[in-house]
C-alpha cells in the first residue's frame, strides 16, 4: 500500500497516528540538524520532519532527494510547534521513520510554484510539469466540476445525453472541415463535426425530446487565443418549446453554475434586442457591467459650421463619469487609441463638463455653450463628466465607439472580473447580405426560424426579418447561442428561397434532414455553449488555453507530443491518397 | 406553450384539469361515432377521445390525421370507463376540445411499434424513425443512465474527468489509425486516438492522481457486430496504487451499476489466473455462469490402442450434466459442431454414464469399463452425465473445447441472460512470441508492468513472465482491461530490451512519455472499459449497434447521412494531398 492518507488529509485529530504518505518533494529545508520536506500531491501539502535522531539510512536517502522526486514515507503525526494557518494540514507534521524513493527527478526546467520562473513556451513544452502547478490544476478541477454541475442540472431537467458520431459527412457552409480519408471507401472522406447540429435535430425528429451532450467539435481554422482546432461544446436541443422555454432552462443552468461555483445569486437575465445592443453598445455582445450607453447626437450636433459632423451619417457620444479632469495627455491618448488601425476612427471630439459647471470642448470653435448644453442634456451628463464623440458611417462608427466605451470602462475600473452580468441578446437579423456574392446568407444556419411576426417580409424585405435566435453574453463575451428551428416544410422552402437555393441544391446539401422532416418533425429549438470559454470566464482567465489539459500551440501542434506526424508510404497507399506538395 | 404535461404524466388525480399535450399519433381507432387517438412522446402514451359531440372543425382535423403526425391538443382529463393497467396513464383519457396539426407525416416505411415489420436495413436507413421505437430509445436511455452512474461513482472516489486531445500524433503498434491531414502543416497528419493511453499516463506524471473520461476512440478496422470504427471507452488511471486498489475501485463501480440498474447485489468478484482460465475454460474470458470445467485426461487416457489419443499432446473432457440420454442424432450434431471450419476439431469422443450405472462410449473398442470409470471419476461425473472429449495440440484443443462447453451451456440453458457472473482474469503473460517476425510483442502495451516476482526472468525466460494486468469478464465477454504500468526507468529499459527495441527506437516511438518519466513519475495503473459493450450487456443485446444512436453500417457509412463524402479539388489542394486511386 502506497499511502494511508493523501497529503491534504491529516489534521490535529490524527496526532499520534502512524501514517504512510506518498507524493512529490516540493521543497527541502535544512534547519541545523533537522530537515523539513514539503510533500505534495493533488490534495495538498504535508510537512515532513527528519529529526537529528533519525536513522543514518533515512538521512542518506534524504541527502539524495531533490525537487519533484516521488517518495513514500512512514511516520507518526505530531502537532507542530509553529503552526501554519495558510494550509489545511498546517497544524501537524510527520516525524519520519521510513523513506523510500519511488522515482527520481531531473531538475525541472522551471519551478513548480504558483509564481513560476518558467515562460509560456517552456511551460507548454513541459505541460505535464505545468499541470502540477496549483493554478493550472485548479482550472482543470474547475472544468471537471462545471461539467459535473451542468450534467446534473440537465439530468434534473430530463435531458438525455446522447453521443453523436465524430466521423460524419461533410456539410457545406460554415468553417473549414477537418477531413479523414476513408480506407473502406477509397477516395472518400469523413469530416469531423463542427457541431452536432444535424444530429441533434434528427434526435428531435426521433422524439428524444430533450438532448444534451458535452462534446468535442472541430474547425480547421487558424488558432487564436480563444480558438483551438478542437473545442468543447455544451450542446442542447429541446422539442415542443418556444424561445422563452429555452431561455428559462439555460438561464437556470447558468444561474446554477454561478451559485454553486461562485456563491453568487444571479438575478433574472435581461433580454436585449440585437438592435438595441448595436444602437447602445455598438456590438452584439455588450458588456453591461457598466452603463455608458451610446447617445445618438446625429440630429442635434449637425447644422453648425463643423463639416466633419455635417457630412457624417452618424454622431455618437458616451459620457465618462468624473473624467472632466482628464489632462491634455490623457485626451491625446484616447485620440491615439481610437485612431489605431484596428479601430480606425478619424478623430475624437470631447466635451468637458467641469465641476464648476463650465464647458470645454475640442470643438469650441463651432459650437457655443447653448449647443454643447444640448449635448450634455441629451447625454444626461453631470458636472465632472466627460463626453466623448465619434462620427462617420454608422456601421463603422458603432464598433469604434464600442471599443472606446470598453477602454473607458477599463480605465474607470468598471470591468471588475468578480462581477458577472449575463444577458440574452435576442432578435438577431435572420439574414446577412453579402456584397461579394450578391446573396443573403443565414446569420445562424438555414434551419433557424424567423420570428413569426416577420414571416410576411421574407419575400418583400428579407433583410428586415428577425431570427428567433438568441445569444447568451456575459461581461462582453458570447458564451452561448442558439435558435428555434424551422420545423415546417413550407417555411423551410421559403427560407431556402431567400438564400437563393434551388430545391435541388437544398436537397443535395440537406436532403437527409429534409427527408427526416417528412415524418413528423416536432417544433424544436436549442442552444450550444462554448465550454472552454465558459470555464475560462469562471476561472478569470483571458485565454481558453489554460482550461484545457493539452492545448495545441499556434501551429496546431500538441504542446508536447508534437503532432501531427508523418505517415508511411504504405499507409498512403491504403488510403488511396498521395502527397501533392 | 406547446404542452402543460407530457404524454406520460397524467393520472387519475388530474381528473377535471384542463391540459394541453403535444406528441406523435401512435394509433387512431374509430369506434362508431367516437374516435380514440394514442398520443405518444418520449415519456409515454396518453389516450385522446374525440366524442360524437365534438366540433365539426375538430372532426375535420381528425380526418386528416395519420400515423406519426405531430399534433397539439387541448382538453379535459376524465377518468376512463375501461382502464388500461398496462400503461401508467391508463386510468385517464383526454376529452379533446382543440386539435392542431403541428407537422404532417408521410406513411412511415415501417411501423413504429415494439414488434415492427421493418427489416434491419430499412430501420437503419430511417434511424430517426427506428429511434422512436420504445425498445431502441430505452437502450439509449440506459446508456445515458449508465454514464451518469459511472460519473457519479467515480466523482465520489475523487476521480477527475479530464478531456484529452482527439487530434494527436500517431503512435506505432496497435490497430490502424485514422489519419487527418493537417492544413497548417502540409504533408503531415494527425491521428485519431485508439485510446488516451499516453495522455492518461502523462496526467499521472502531472500529479492528477485519479483521472477518468468517457471518451470516443477510433480504430480504422473492418466492422463487426461488436466493433464500430468509433467507440466509447470509460478510461481511468490512478496513482500510488497496486493491483488490488484498482480492482477494488472498479469492482465497486460494476457492482454499483448492477445494483442501480438491475437491483442485483453482485458478490465480491472472483480472481482467476490467466493460466487457470486457459486450463479450465480454454479462453481468457471464461463464462462462469456454469461450471463444466475442463478435465485434463492426457495422462490417464493414453497408452491404450487408440492412436488418436496416444499421439495427442492434450486430451480434455467436459462433463455435461444429465446428457447421457442424448440420442445418436444429438451426438452427431455435436460432432458436426466441433468439426465446423471455424472450430476445427477432428472429431468428438463421448462417454455416456447412464442412469443405471452402465457406460457407453464412442471408443468402447479401445477402452474397457475400468478405463472409462477412471475418466468418469476424474471428471466427477454422476449417473446420467455425458463426457465429451477433444484432443490434439493443446493450444488448438483448448479453444475448441471452449466452444463445445459454451454450446453445451447454451443447450442446457445455463447461460441465462438475467444471471451475471463477473470475474477478474489476472496474471496474463507479459509478452507474446510472434513466429513470423521472430520477436516478442507486448500482450498489452510496452508500459505494462511485469509481476514483480517474475522480473528476474525477463532476460532468462521472458515468455514465462506474468504481467501485472487484469481483465474484467462478465458472462464470457471482456468488458474491461488494464494494468499496473512501469514507472521505473530501469525496468522500462529492460522491457524495451525484451521487445527488441534499441534505445533509439524506444526514444523515437515513446520519447515524449519517457521524457516525462524523468521528472518524477508516480507508481500508477489503470483500466479501460468498452462502454458500448457494457451497455449492450446490461441491455441484454448481442450487438452493440443498438446501444449507439447513429451507428455505422458495414461499409463504415452513417446509417442515414451516408458519410463519407467526396471533397473538392480545392480542399485537396489546401491539404497538400491528391487522390491516387
Amino acid at each position: 500500500m502506497y499511502r494511508t492518507h493523501t497529503c491534504g488529509q491529516l489534521r490535529v485529530e490524527n496526532v499520534n497516528e502512524s501514517v504512510c504518505l506518498s507524493g512529490w518533494v516540493q521543497k527541502i529545508r535544512n534547519l541545523g540538524a533537522m530537515t523539513f520536506i514539503d510533500l505534495r500531491d493533488r490534495y495538498g501539502i504535508t510537512q515532513l520532519v527528519i529529526e537529528e535522531s533519525a536513522s543514518e539510512e533515512i538521512k542518506r536517502q534524504v541527502d539524495k532527494l531533490g525537487r519533484e522526486f516521488v517518495i513514500q514515507v512512514k511516520g507518526k503525526v505530531v502537532e507542530r510547534a509553529s503552526k501554519n494557518s495558510k494550509i489545511p494540514t498546517g497544524e501537524i507534521e510527520i516525524l519520519i521513520t521510513d523513506l523510500t524513493i519511488l522515482s527520481r527527478s531531473d531538475i525541472p526546467p522551471f519551478t513548480i510554484e504558483d509564481n513560476t520562473d518558467g515562460g509560456d513556451e517552456i511551460r507548454m513544452k513541459y505541460r505535464y510539469l505545468d499541470l502540477r502547478r496549483n493554478m493550472v490544476r485548479k482550472n482543470l478541477e474547475l472544468r471537471h466540476r462545471m461539467a459535473h454541475l451542468v450534467r446534473n442540472y440537465l439530468d434534473g431537467q430530463h435531458f438525455m445525453e446522447v453521443e453523436t458520431p465524430v466521423l460524419i459527412k461533410s456539410t457545406p457552409e460554415g468553417a473549414r472541415d477537418f477531413v479523414v480519408p476513408s480506407r473502406m471507401n477509397q477516395g472518400q472522406f469523413y469530416a469531423l463535426p463542427q457541431s452536432p447540429q444535424t444530429f441533434k435535430q434528427l434526435l428531435m425528429v426521433a422524439g428524444f425530446d430533450r438532448y444534451y451532450q458535452i462534446v468535442k467539435c472541430f474547425r480547421d481554422e487558424d488558432l487564436r487565443a480563444d480558438r483551438q482546432p478542437e473545442f468543447t461544446q455544451i450542446d442542447c436541443e429541446m422539442s415542443f418549446v418556444e424561445r422563452k422555454d429555452v431561455l428559462e432552462i439555460f438561464e437556470g443552468m447558468i444561474r446554477h453554475l454561478f451559485k454553486e461555483i461562485k456563491g453568487i445569486d444571479i438575478p433574472e437575465l435581461p433580454r436585449m434586442s440585437w438592435n438595441d445592443a448595436m444602437e447602445y453598445y455598438g456590438c452584439d455582445k455588450p458588456d453591461i457591467r457598466f452603463g455608458m450607453q451610446f447617445v445618438n447626437l446625429s440630429d442635434i450636433a449637425k447644422n453648425k459650421d463643423f463639416a466633419v459632423f455635417n457630412s457624417a451619417e452618424y454622431i455618437g457620444a458616451i459620457c465618462a463619469s468624473g473624467c472632466a479632469s482628464y489632462t491634455r495627455k490623457q485626451l491625446d491618448e484616447l485620440t491615439e487609441f481610437v485612431k489605431r488601425p484596428q479601430i480606425g476612427a478619424k478623430g475624437l471630439v470631447y466635451v468637458k463638463y467641469n465641476e464648476d459647471g463650465t464647458l470645454k470642448s475640442s470643438v469650441d470653435k463651432f459650437y457655443n455653450e447653448t449647443d454643447l448644453k444640448q449635448w450634455i442634456s441629451a447625454c444626461k451628463a453631470e458636472p465632472g463628466d466627460l463626453l466623448l464623440l465619434l462620427c462617420g458611417p454608422k456601421n463603422k462608427t458603432l464598433p469604434q465607439l464600442c471599443e472606446l466605451r470598453l477602454e473607458m470602462g477599463e480605465r474607470l475600473g468598471l470591468r471588475d472580473k468578480n462581477v458577472y452580468k449575463p444577458l440574452w441578446v435576442v432578435d438577431f437579423p435572420l439574414l446577412e447580405w453579402d456584397e461579394e456574392t450578391q446573396r443573403f446568407y443565414a446569420m445562424h444556419h438555414p434551419f433557424t426560424s424567423p420570428n413569426l411576426e416577420d414571416v410576411d417580409m421574407m419575400e418583400t424585405n428579407p433583410g428586415a426579418v428577425r431570427a428567433n435566435a438568441y445569444d447568451m453574453v456575459i461581461n462582453g463575451v458570447e458564451v452561448g447561442g442558439g435558435s428555434i428551428r424551422i420545423h415546417d416544410t413550407t417555411l423551410q422552402q421559403r427560407m431556402f428561397h431567400c438564400l437563393g437555393f434551388t430545391p435541388e441544391q437544398a436537397k443535395k446539401q440537406f436532403g437527409f434532414l429534409l427527408n427526416a422532416f417528412k415524418y413528423g418533425a416536432p417544433p424544436h429549438g436549442g442552444i450550444a455553449f462554448g465550454f472552454d470559454r465558459l470555464v475560462s470566464m469562471f476561472a478569470g482567465l483571458d485565454s481558453i488555453r489554460d482550461t484545457i489539459a493539452f492545448p495545441k500551440n499556434n501551429s496546431g501542434r500538441d504542446v508536447m507530443i508534437d503532432s501531427p506526424s508523418e505517415i508511411s508510404e504504405e499507409q498512403f497507399k491504403e488510403l488511396g491518397i498521395k502527397l501533392n506538395l
